[in-house]
């Protein structure tokens, strides 16, 4: 293996290992954001995106098992400030008719740093030369661009009843 | 003015202040990315997201004036933890040839957030009817999703020219 190949094998373990932590965080803040979800259309969504965070962690402990690696966590700064942030919100918000715009946003975030970072490892493991690893996070990577698509939808859906609301009243 | 709009007026202010404070932690992030990058192709990328990044913060100046309030930022903790993650790669992987990719991994997990937040404060500024600023918003998430996307495409540039290398060699 060439200097070069080892150091990004590296990169690749590290942000394996990063995104392994935060995937983990996630399932623990979902049940919590659902909980607070006013609407049942969002806590709906909530559910559906733990279900199916618990089959993106074993993806990655596949992807783990095909460099012959411990599926471990590596504690990631950027998701304990994106899911601290969402916390914030949901205290300071509870109550408040937007706090369902709130947690949408928060959720938003968290999709679109687990989308940035399946995008790079799959670029990087189709440089590795593993390709079966790349397929995985390829499926992954489909999967939150979807959820953010649907979260998207979700917040125009709920700003539209608003604005009706407000029209009828 | 409904409580209803009050509230969604509060939190759009208040992401208004997280993602003000954010542009300008990037804006001291990216002098010392584009120093540290090892192409050229990705310190041009990164002085030229610098400039950009200067007319995000005039944007959202403007978007402050709009609703009346001062330009404030606000302590956002998703972006120090981003920036925070990508600090340690230049310091983990300073001379290591896999050191670009890491940078570019980095500065997509940067632009991710900012598409994330612009989408929501578009959605919310044309909720509480303020075109003008949803208008400005749409802007800049143009530029980032642009940014993104260049990117993207610099980060398969140089896994391929990695590829390359390897084969003539």
């Amino acid at each position: 293996m060439t200097k070069e190949a080892k150091k990004l094998d590296a990169l690749f373990h590290d942000t394996l290992k990063d995104i392994y932590y935060a995937e983990k965080k996630i399932l623990g803040a979902l049940p919590k954001m659902a909980k607070a979800a006013q609407s049942e259309e969002l806590r709906a969504a909530f559910e559906k995106h733990e279900t199916q965070t618990q089959g993106h962690v074993a993806r990655l402990e596949d992807v783990f098992a095909m460099i012959e690696a411990k599926p471990l966590g590596k504690k990631c700064a950027a998701i304990e400030g994106i899911i601290e942030e969402g916390q914030e919100i949901m205290k300071e918000y509870k109550g408040s008719p937007a706090l369902d715009a709130g947690l949408l946003a928060a959720a938003q975030a968290v999709e679109h740093y687990e989308i940035s970072r399946y995008g790079t490892l799959r670029t990087w493991a189709e440089e590795l030369g593993l390709e079966d690893a790349a397929g995985l996070l390829q499926e992954t990577l489909d999967e939150e661009k979807e959820t953010d698509e649907s979260l998207t939808g979700l917040a125009e859906t709920l700003v539209n009843q608003e604005a009706q609301e407000k029209a009828a009243a």
